[in-house]
């Protein structure tokens, strides 16, 4: 028993919008123990859409259709579907009367267009649409295929699933076992190097390990087939521990957890605070920082010295230094460290200075050289030497500096004397 | 002649993350004029990846596939297409050599499990990665299939796409009639006024007129067919004149403009200087105005005055005022932009405080109150008021408060008295 997601729609195939219907519909498959093995996204052409169902019933026994329920004459999902399967459509009063009440709501008139999503195949059930006009469909046309229409609408297609897609879809006991996983992420190993380590785990049947990088990131998901979340915990655990123990400083958090988070979390369980200084990432270090609500715990704030006259003014950065070392350098990184955390009262004091590209690179400081600073409650200062690579975009270097400067102080919040 | 995308990646039945991919193709396909009419996802298994290629060359001559180029065993992309056509790997030494070159650049050493990414099928042409390592190929292994790949990293397929692919797909004379489009985009009005105001536009057949909404911008997009984008062009811009015009400054840009590269342009042309103090935003209005290279020429810095010891300390506000009218209020927001202008020595001070919730509102101050300060180069001062709405998300509320002091300064600058 499996499942195949199928989007309809011109407007995915111009790449008018994101296709979030998938993600959406995959993590729930996943959720409810379904398997699906292939997604589809087709145009609205009643012709195309008949082979996608030809393939799609071969080799699934559940066809998820998303798209092409609306009033206009391009949708055409759930006739084509009917007349894939030679079942005529009927007109069904209680989809009329639904949307006439829904109209009134509105204070709007109902439109003749819209009698046409009361058409559905003759023998289907409705699958109600709570919030907007256009319901969906869940239909056995032959033994072994079960079909259930969306409308493309996210809002709409979320509620009708949760509340009766997913009730039906349990209570017809085809939840095989379900999938869970955990993300574990990684941050200052490169994804060959951490895979290296981990090799044996890739191995592994039920959870099964895989990688995936991006962002300057590294990600080991965990995935395990199992009747229940709690008996995937226990084959996700004792692999999660290993992972961690094998993986040492590189690991930082798992699923939702940023290093901002885990920052956060170090310096609210120790009381202490911290102030940035920013130069290339112009503000990027402490937006990551206030993302998360109730940062004003341990950030006080910053500043961001994007011209040199502020890192002097409101850094006390030396000029003298400014000029002979230039602004990317370690000394400079420091000075900025030092005197954000004085000026703001900070227990410590974060900076980041680089170049960022794509211009403003030389043979001596290329695009992609940064340091970061950082000075802590001992009077303690240093810095670090990244290069980032010469190739790579600004957007990338100002993401990864930001998230470099915040694994430093993590790395030095879990490592330092007591 | 048509196209296929078919993104591999069992990360996308599990849901994990979402497909932008697709979406960057088809926009680039419709762009070139290479129709396609199908998209198809599947995991990293070879036997269902063949399935896929077979359906794929029933139907389309140009296979496009994102995902499955990296270093690990489940990247499997590349070794199964050319076991479907029958053809040995080879190594290419180009690839290890520009490897090597990389890794050394970021001061990473080179793991053998690289080494696999040098492998290609034999008689393929490199599709070079100029920001990864994982290069793709371009491939005709029979008459009639074209097979492009690509890593599924966003940036990394971006960038090959545009310097390889497009030069290449453009000079086999395979484009069919193009259909071109342009975002205008507007801040300051929502979609529907906007709609009523432009209605007439959305009869029109081509050039076509849509709107999209969404981050707190309303976006309409023209779109023509036409033999070449100068025809298409010829459709786009009368109409695109017209909107303008009746637009007048809700309208911002076009396209890849944003709020802050506009307001940079101006400051660029007028020779003035920008600081800005940031309470809520935490430094993304720094960051937003630092995405655009270039902005070291305007952009001075600015001070993230995240607990109100920062507001004082670093900005000058007045105490009394803090403690009687609160962090979040009018004659803050101004003291902030007059502080941060004053003491970065710039034309323009702009701030920005608020309430980004979910919590810290209250029945007089709901989460969404925000007050933008701008503080001008004829000492003058003004603030403004805006509810962002309790129902919305800590995220949107901050995009949405740094997009609208760029909005706050950009009206300014285009209607001040000279």
């Amino acid at each position: 028993m499996s499942a195949e997601i199928i989007c309809v729609g011109t407007e995915m195939l111009l790449g008018d919008i994101l296709n979030s219907n998938a993600q959406f519909l995959a993590k729930q498959l996943a959720q409810l123990g379904i398997p699906h093995y292939y997604q589809t996204v087709v145009g609205d052409n009643p012709e195309r859409l008949k082979q996608v169902i030809e393939i799609a019933i071969s080799r699934a026994q559940i066809l998820i259709f998303t798209g092409g329920l609306g009033p206009t004459p391009d949708d055409l999902t759930c006739e084509t579907i009917a007349d894939f399967f030679g079942v005529p459509l009927v007109e069904r009063p209680e989809i009329i009367e639904d949307m006439a009440e829904k109209f009134a709501q509105r204070g709007r008139v109902m439109t003749s267009s819209n009698r046409k999503q009361a058409l559905i195949p003759e023998g289907a059930d409705i699958l109600p649409n709570p919030t907007g006009t256009a319901p969906g469909i869940i239909w056995q046309p032959r033994p072994n295929v079960t079909i259930l229409t969306f409308p493309g609408v996210p809002s709409e297609m979320y509620r009708m699933w949760e509340e009766t897609a997913v009730p039906y879809l349990k209570s017809q006991g085809w939840s095989q076992e379900i999938i869970y996983s955990r993300s574990l992420r990684f941050w200052g190993i490169g994804e060959s190097a951490l895979a290296e380590k981990v090799t044996s785990y890739f191995n592994l049947l039920n959870p099964t390990v895989a990688p995936y990088a991006g962002n300057g990131e590294v990600r080991l998901r965990i995935s395990a087939k199992a009747p229940s979340e709690a008996a995937a915990e226990d084959l996700i655990v004792p692999v999660e521990t290993q992972i961690k123990e094998i993986a040492g400083l590189d690991f930082y958090g798992v699923d939702q957890e940023t290093l901002a988070s885990v920052v956060g979390k170090l310096l609210l369980q120790s009381g202490e605070t911290l102030s940035v200084a920013e130069s290339c990432t112009g503000g990027g270090l402490g937006q990551m920082l206030t993302e998360i609500s109730g940062s004003s715990e341990y950030f006080w704030g910053g500043v961001i010295s994007y011209d040199n006259s502020v890192k002097v003014g409101m850094l006390g950065v030396n000029p003298d230094d400014l000029a002979k070392l230039g602004a990317v350098s370690a000394t400079v990184a420091e000075q900025m460290a030092v005197g954000v955390k004085t000026r703001l009262s900070t227990t410590w004091g974060l900076s980041i200075t680089g170049i960022a590209g794509p211009t403003g690179g030389t043979d001596t400081k290329p695009v992609g050289l940064v340091y970061i600073g950082l000075a802590g409650p001992k009077d303690e200062v240093a810095s670090f030497e990244y290069r980032f690579g010469q190739t790579r975009t600004r957007p990338f270097i100002r993401h990864v500096s930001a998230c470099t400067a915040l694994d430093v102080l993590r790395r030095k919040l879990l490592t330092r004397e007591p």
